[in-house]
């Protein structure tokens, strides 16, 4: 115990000598210090460092999902450490408002150094997305190249290594697949939920075709978007048109898992379920925040260099708008929102089910 | 004076009477009370407040700009009622954080009571996006009716009235096509400018083909995209090309107030150009929050009704994800990054000019 | 059911025309319009409406917890909405940005009709703070008058009823103090954790001892520290010692209350006394986050008055300031991290409690 | 050209190499690894490459404010800088956020291998506090060592070098004296201030006298805070009084620079005094963000270890709340809004000074 306490000093065990010694400015090299450009590498080193930390709480959190058997103690620490990656990611989304300090005249200043480096070179952030789940297939392309084909041998490897063991996606849905509520005894989910969804829908047809303030035209569209809003839900009840959508790349998650998430989602107030409802929240806001990121860093990015070519060699404005909307991983889980029927449609589960989802201890034995 | 100390009171004097007996919960009157329905009253209520607040800044910035000669001291004022408006926005991004804690599921508990009411009828956020410079014909169609439609007849009027008028885009476009300073005796900024434009061209192509540490392949396509950069210098120098992209829509900005706007921007260091630089950023700051706001709210209406069909009859996502690509204002301004070039490239204004953008009052003096 | 779906309109839902026609400006009707005394009544109603909203959802935890047994699925609803709190305060306090646009010259303009009225007459904030738990005898006093002497008869009667009843923290008391973990079969927490304590000291202390890298007086100046930190430990060892300490005011939470929350703080992890760490955790926030906006509130009134006289007659500042520190609730909540042991040194609990912690379903069974 | 062209990359310009290779987990070295020292290493890290930047550009505005004459366009060039620092600031507060997912639980598993390194032991942020103008003798003292005592004697000396020199605070001090405006031609700007504020005072003296609607006790106690008022109108009157509450600590400011800060801040709308008036904002901003900072820093603290010696030996709670009040830099900015009067008393200038104060370019010419 002794030597630990011996040695350790604040600048030592934070290694600043390294930290604080990394900001060499290309410009002050050329002779023409530019200001701005200590605050362009600062802030990217900053990226990466709370990159390090995301990954690091992800590995672990996918640490505790790989075994067959996920100690239920251990959700709740999953839970917070994906709470702690969400907290890192509103930061990133929000210190975006510092690198705006920085404008584009700044910028022109030593811009022409850094050719052809560019911010989307991140390491580090490509294993993450690969991590979360994000298929090579599904990525949108930059440029001609493929997307690994910036980063190193060594780290192309790695990334091949990720991409072929289990995502933090791939985990979940096979951990939802196993979730052992979905028949209890004479319970049968799905039965009793399609029931619910009939009646609904059925309620619903008919206030609008009783409605008699609107008009018919209205009444028409409106019955057509109900028509639309049925076709959803019938999708929970085939197992085929799931399968079907799933390979032509309209859905991600698999027919068990979604089904799973569904039940977990209307029944999350039963003890056992608690946790599991909480944890896809959070696996929720933490691609939501992906998204915030991907849209608030394409703002920044034509505000800077507007439609000109990007450090890289791209107009990078075009090209992160639209990983946006289509690098999400958690879309199906966002999307059970539309499957959700009102609690007071929600199928009653026995006791006995009931039972089994609560604790040993009861306050009433 | 004695009369107005004589009454106030801190409710009074905010008529707390009626803010705070304006929440009647339709799921109560129903006799199903639904929790949540509260949050989503008040949080509604409360962006209309902001609402109202930011038409009342807006509508000031309005009047600053309204006469051919804006007064200088005047600017400054200008400045701090669009940050004000800036910081606003920022909560209203933000406090969806606060809409987000009511689950689907709890939002299901109400939502039938309220159909077809729908978020998009705020009258003040479309008088907001007229004051601004939002054209009719710019504007996504959300259903086949007209986007004023859920008016009633006298809002519809003065939506109508306020398109008619001086829009915030239409005061900034005028204000910037009068600047005097784009020639001066024998300065002429269009000119110089090409030349420093022209040279940086050069440069960066000796750069590239001189380049021996990057592939044929690369070389070519990066040369193609410094064509393509170029291809936004050229618009520039032809008011021809520049008017034609404004009459197919790709431009909205005339091409004299660009031109102003550029020169800002070059030579936002000079004294008198401060503050319309400023300006200048914080419309776009605007613009942005707008953006995000837009983005921010997709999401949230992903999280909360998936696909499903809005209040009010839409599936949400899919419209509010387009408007925030679309509905842009300023769009030209943030644009003005593609045209500048690096200081040190700077065309030197004469000594004459410089002096003028300068105090009459000098330290040298 | 057509009843409702024939009348509702989104304005007619929101009761537009009260909250918009509720910002009647004091300058304005005295003919000196100030511009920004519009923001003032705004920024103010914003508040009025959040307080609201925290106010309906604290009720609804605190109907929670009034039954004898709390019901295990409810503590989850909870913790949602404690954490909806949290997230509208986190905004409370962030929107002190757009006060602060408001020049302490603007307000000038207006300030003198605004007399005798004050900030600091929220009946709300008043009812949220006594719901909460602050009790009349720990409040600073503000100026000679009672606090309550600025609200109208009815209102102090209000408060006062308030009062009598239960509070949050009085509630949370009561519930902890009937956690029924402390003795199990042979398992006795506080034996256990006595042990542990003492085993962690003696290594502390000779640790330092041992340290020939630290001079002899700053040996000595860290072992008296540490004889503090002990002393902290013996208050949970002797009942009658924290019974003093809550009678002279140093304390407030039962003696019996206090060993429950740190039990729960220690074993977190087992699953049935997850959610009440939550719930622990989201009382520490909201009492933080309140602490955050008195601190920031008096930084305004700083920054916006000096040290003259607020509206209303007083030096705000410095009241304010102190209420930052003294009007905490759940000050014994957050102080439970002096008592905290490593994990390590953490006694097991036997395999029988366990047991009784955890689910009844079991993935292994 | 070619040769920086040719080398540039992501990885190696940001020298990541360093960056990701400095976080050694002393838990992981003595084998016991603590998932969650990863974030308090990275944490830090991120801080302290802030601070790197923050004295950056801190440097650069000090570097505008040492000539003898500071250039009205670098004016501009310093408040952009001064704003960065503000949104860093911002940003380091919201980040508290992160750290305290890190629950006191997870922190002690390896609180003891980090003893007796401790928080406050930031060289970089000593040294941003004495260039912004903190003076050792108004430091708190934490220990009985001198606050210094933790840092190499190459540091110590950097230290000593720095106080020895111009502090932000003192180069704004000397500016301000500068100001060329108090008297011109005629006008003398104290002699008309004094008049308009006797006028002031005056009027609200009679307002209370003759409002009939408060008690007696309520006027006698609303004209005793009248009086208090007026002191601090007083105290500019009397350069003697002001120079008397200098020497005692009571102020810091000359007072030739409070005067002239007021005269600023009174007539910030003449385009001369419209950026040294933001810039006085600035300061305030960055002294109430780094009181926020504080503040903020205290509750995780408290939060985190309760009253607990932290991590160097300290009970860091109660230290760092008391250097929130007593650390401030730049409080009699703040406090200038008690010496403003309404605009509608302001004293007119006379046109020959608002000529001076205006543009050489004049529109109306």
């Amino acid at each position: 115990m002794d030597k630990e306490l011996s040695s350790i000093h604040y600048d030592k065990y934070l290694q600043l000598n390294k930290i604080l010694d990394a900001q060499k400015l290309r410009s002050e090299e050329f002779e023409k210090p530019a200001h701005d450009e200590m605050l362009f590498i600062i802030v990217h080193q900053v990226y990466e460092l709370w990159f390090k930390e995301i990954i690091h709480d992800l590995n672990s959190v996918m640490d505790i999902f790989k075994p067959e058997i996920v100690e239920e103690k251990k959700i709740g620490i999953a839970i917070s450490r994906l709470d702690r990656i969400a907290k890192i990611q509103k930061i990133l989304v929000d210190q975006i408002d510092i690198i705006e300090t920085m404008t584009p005249l700044d910028f022109l200043d030593f811009r022409n150094y850094l050719l052809p480096a560019s911010g989307f070179q991140s390491f580090q952030f490509r294993q993450l997305e690969v991590s979360l789940g994000l298929k090579r297939e599904n990525r949108i392309s930059y440029t001609q190249c493929a997307y690994s084909g910036v980063f190193s041998q060594e780290e192309q490897d790695i990334l091949h290594q990720i991409e072929a063991g289990d995502s933090m996606f791939g985990l979940v849905e096979k951990w939802l697949e196993r979730i052992p509520f979905l028949k209890f005894e004479k319970f049968d989910f799905l039965t009793e939920y399609r029931k619910a969804v009939d009646k609904m829908i059925t309620i619903e047809q008919e206030a609008i075709n009783g409605a008699d303030y609107i008009t018919a035209q209205e009444k028409h569209f409106r019955l057509g978007m109900l028509t639309e809003t049925n076709k959803y839900f019938q999708t929970v009840f085939d197992e085929d048109l799931h399968n079907q959508k799933v390979a032509n790349g309209e859905l991600k998650l698999s027919y068990k898992a979604t089904i799973s998430a569904l039940l977990i989602n209307l029944y999350r107030d039963e003890p056992i379920l608690r946790q599991p409802f909480l944890f896809l929240q959070k696996l929720i806001d933490i691609d939501e925040l992906l998204t915030s990121w991907r849209n608030r860093h394409a703002q920044m990015v034509l505000r800077t260099l507007g439609q000109k070519i990007g450090t890289g060699g791209s107009s990078g404005f075009d090209y992160l708008k639209k990983t946006a909307d289509k690098h999400r991983i958690f879309y199906d889980l966002h999307n059970i929102s539309t499957l959700l029927i009102p609690r007071s449609e929600l199928p009653e589960m026995p006791e006995s089910l009931k039972k089994k989802l609560n604790f040993n201890f009861s306050n009433k034995s």
